[in-house]
């Protein structure tokens, strides 16, 4: 089928859609309809978890005008090209290939005369054996000694990403032991960053990697820098403690200052890169091999889903629909990630950049302006902490805020307690059910002040526990999300120019060579 | 004089200020015009720092009618009735004396029969006087060995603040020898919180905070259990290991299950007692009495500033004024707060509590429903991570997000190097210096995917350093700004009733006490 690119606003079925009369989110919630609908509103994902979307502001014919939006903005067949190796990031004429790092969804993929995913997978093997030496104590420090720390130097998709991954299995690793090695992460150009995470590590036993595509990113070169200074004073040789990610033409892939490079390519964006070598490298070196393997599984799995030209099969298309609805149609301008779960809790850091990156888009993909508004401010924090911090807002303020909750049946520690008759697990999914409920029903009051109005919708994603696969397929549903919404707003949600104008500006500060306000700031800020 | 209590949308001055006309940020911003700007819209703040509002949407007209705003609302005249003791917080019929913490602004104020200023300092010389002896080995464990960590446990108020100023000073305190105790913090009711934070301790040199003002918040009780059992299975007596701050009338006050309890009061809301004793045992434990001390006298600082009628001495009120015109007059629906400093990690999201917990609100004071939108959604990540995650949106999104900068001219540790010419710390400055202008200037390019709009709004708070007197200043300058938003929207900033029926409801799961949606919610997270 021929594959045409149409803003959302000259969609017959988008203007049908903003006509579908509204649901009355309080109504449809209450009593047995309510109970009927958190039955049945509900799209099996991988790794037997389900999304939820009885609390989003849907009814049979919200979800008809959803489902012609779909067909008639081709998001099916947008996907097919895209995992087929159309240049779909068409700003920076790049295929767009991160679903090849963890599957063959459709065709083989040729780009610069190799299979990619070939090419993917050998990284990943060439990763698991590098790990495997180093956990084996085949690949050690100068003394001979084991590495027990790894250290990430990166920033923004080599950084948020892969800690947030970290963080998430952190603990589920120490319980299965599988934890090889602590991670630690450097980031920032502020300096007290990299002397912060250095304070607080054995150098000699850490092994660093490097992670810039480019092999040109300031900030990260920067923080190398620092580590090589760090590794020198304490007498040892940089480059036995230090391995690259990298593309195979930056200056560093050659380079005889690391043990080891890995390679990624210019089509995977940096937000997208969790399943590449950028992740792969940290998180294998943290767990050991098999559980990326098994992350990478659950992201396959939760991808295929992706394929189906059925919504209702397809909870990251589905997803997607809603968000546009809520945005477009609804008029809400922000969307809260709220996991309850501690272990994710830098998962809605690393949504922030993958959406805020990728559809904070005012253009097409044809470089002309949009009438409509496109992606929305993301953020949030785990519940229950969110629950005493900003939900005051979210249940009472003056403006609507969609919320995306994701919710555990079982905790990852084997540890816990009972007070007051129940677990805190069963407290804290507890909490969620409540939360739901509370944002979409609401409760009268005649205080004006405990009253709450309620139709503030919201959807579950409900699993098992936070393991390597469910945290995949959690993953994989919000990066296909992403991109089926930046199909529907005829965005291209694999460019970020307009991060651009700040890199130009901030060269010019530092060689001296600024006018007018710039200077001023520049000279206040004593540079 | 007589303060009247009037909304926002009744105020002739406001009326005035939604015709005055707009101003063109670009157009301002840009060359000779732009530098003045920048040298002439600043405010000195305590502690040698200064509020720069150059390139916030504002001009000699606007300032006229925010300042005739400012006169009609009676901000400074709410001000000194709050601080002198007056019952702010009508919901809870509560006086607001947070101010008091740290010095005295006015008349002495007594209440519950007490001087509350003596009150508090009282509660801070015990608390001095407790930590100077756990740091001499006066006070020890059971084995008479010192204690070496010091771990807060509570959620809210007494976590995001807390640890958002531990995390602050941290590495400062190292440098600067008064790093005493390592602090952790264990919030979340998800037992993987409690475990994971006692994972990484030793439990047998470590004494914990327990932090809940009634002494009944669920979460804080339940990980308290989850600590007493940690501490009994390492045959240890759990109450020569803890400290409760709590109200005097609550079940912990006179508890023989604590080596010692300190104590706040309800005139101190959880989201504003960081200067309180909730911030005050942790803080004077991990650096010191006399470090939590340069806190307090940079906050006491900084509050007197909040007194000045006149707006142009009073960064607060002006940076209230301006946001409230932002977000009522030109309709900016969020804010970001962006703090170039990772000691700043967790800044934002303790602002992301104080302001939309105290601001978020749909009713005034009178418990009437207002007819304007209230507090913004808050949201920020540490620059420069934050330039290569969301950014992309800020720049070239739909929406225009007003941006709070805040700078320091020096880092807080001893280490910096020097890559391409420049210190890292000067690449810091430099980016926000560049991001300023990039956001408010943009640039035009016939490429409209790398065109920049500008007329992006931002202020920026420059300081020397982070350090424990800098950082009172800054905590003191946004609890006012909230404070006088919350006049200027005629809301009750010090209640948060929008959390109790998320809380009733979940009692209600865990009694198995429900029916309709909120039943089947519970059955599939198998509650």
């Amino acid at each position: 089928m021929m594959i045409t690119w149409n803003n959302l606003d000259t969609l017959a079925s988008f203007k049908e859609l903003s006509q579908v009369e509204k649901v009355n989110l309080v109504e449809v919630m209450s009593g047995d309809n309510g109970a009927e609908r958190v039955k049945n509103y509900s799209v099996p994902m991988a790794e037997g978890m389900a999304f939820n979307y009885a609390a989003r502001p849907i009814d049979d014919k919200v979800m008809a005008a959803l489902t012609k939006l779909a067909e008639e903005a081709q998001l099916t067949e947008k996907f097919e090209a895209l995992y087929n190796g159309e240049v779909i990031n068409t700003g920076e004429k790049r295929l767009v290939l991160h679903h090849l790092t963890r599957g063959q969804l459709g065709d083989a993929v040729v780009a610069d005369g190799v299979d990619k995913r070939t090419f993917y997978t050998d990284q990943q093997k060439k990763i698991a054996d590098f790990a495997n030496k180093v956990h084996a104590g085949e690949i050690t420090n100068a003394a001979g000694e084991k590495f027990t720390t790894v250290v990430q130097i990166g920033i923004g998709g080599s950084d948020l990403g892969p800690r947030a991954m970290y963080l998430a299995l952190e603990n589920w690793a120490k319980i299965n032991h599988t934890l090889k090695m602590e991670a630690k992460f450097i980031s920032n150009v502020d300096p007290d960053d990299a002397a912060g995470v250095l304070n607080t590590i054995d150098v000699a036993h850490s092994i660093f990697v490097l992670v810039s595509k480019s092999g040109t990113t300031l900030e990260t070169l920067t923080n190398e820098s620092f580590v090589k200074d760090a590794l020198k004073n304490a007498g040892l040789d940089a480059s036995k403690h230090m391995i690259a990610v990298t593309s195979e033409t930056s200056p560093l892939a050659k380079s005889d200052d690391y043990l080891a490079a890995f390679f990624m390519d210019d089509y995977i964006g940096g937000r997208y890169s969790s399943t590449s070598a950028v992740g792969g490298a940290v998180l294998s070196l943290a767990f050991g091999p098999e559980v990326f393997a098994q992350f990478l599984d659950g992201a396959a799995e939760e991808d295929k889903l992706g394929k189906n030209k059925d919504v209702l099969k397809n909870p990251a298309m589905l997803d997607a629909l809603i968000g546009v609805y809520e945005r477009n149609v609804l008029g809400y301008p922000s969307t809260a990630v709220l996991p309850y779960s501690q272990a994710l809790s830098r998962f809605p850091a690393h949504l922030q950049q993958l959406d805020m990156e990728s559809n904070g888009k005012s253009v097409n993909r044809f470089g002309e302006p949009v009438d409509y508004v496109t992606g929305p401010i993301i953020f949030g924090e785990p519940g229950t902490n969110g629950q005493h911090s900003f939900y005051q807002l979210l249940h009472q303020g003056t403006d609507i805020v969609p919320l995306q909750f994701v919710g555990f049946k079982n905790n990852q520690m084997d540890t816990d307690v009972v007070i007051q008759g129940s677990t805190s697990q069963q407290k804290l999914c507890a909490n969620v059910a409540a939360q739901i409920v509370a944002f979409a029903c609401g409760k009268s009051d005649d205080n004006r002040n405990k009253n709450f109005e309620g139709g503030r919708p919201s959807s579950i994603i409900i699993g098992d526990q936070v393991n390597p696969k469910t945290l995949g397929a959690l993953l994989s549903h919000f990066e296909n999300k992403v991109m089926f919404q930046g199909f529907l707003w005829n965005v291209n949600s694999f460019d970020q120019e307009g991060v651009q104008l700040g890199k130009v500006l901030a060269k010019r500060v530092l060689a001296h060579e600024t006018d007018g306000a710039l200077k001023v700031y520049s000279d206040l800020l004593n540079i």
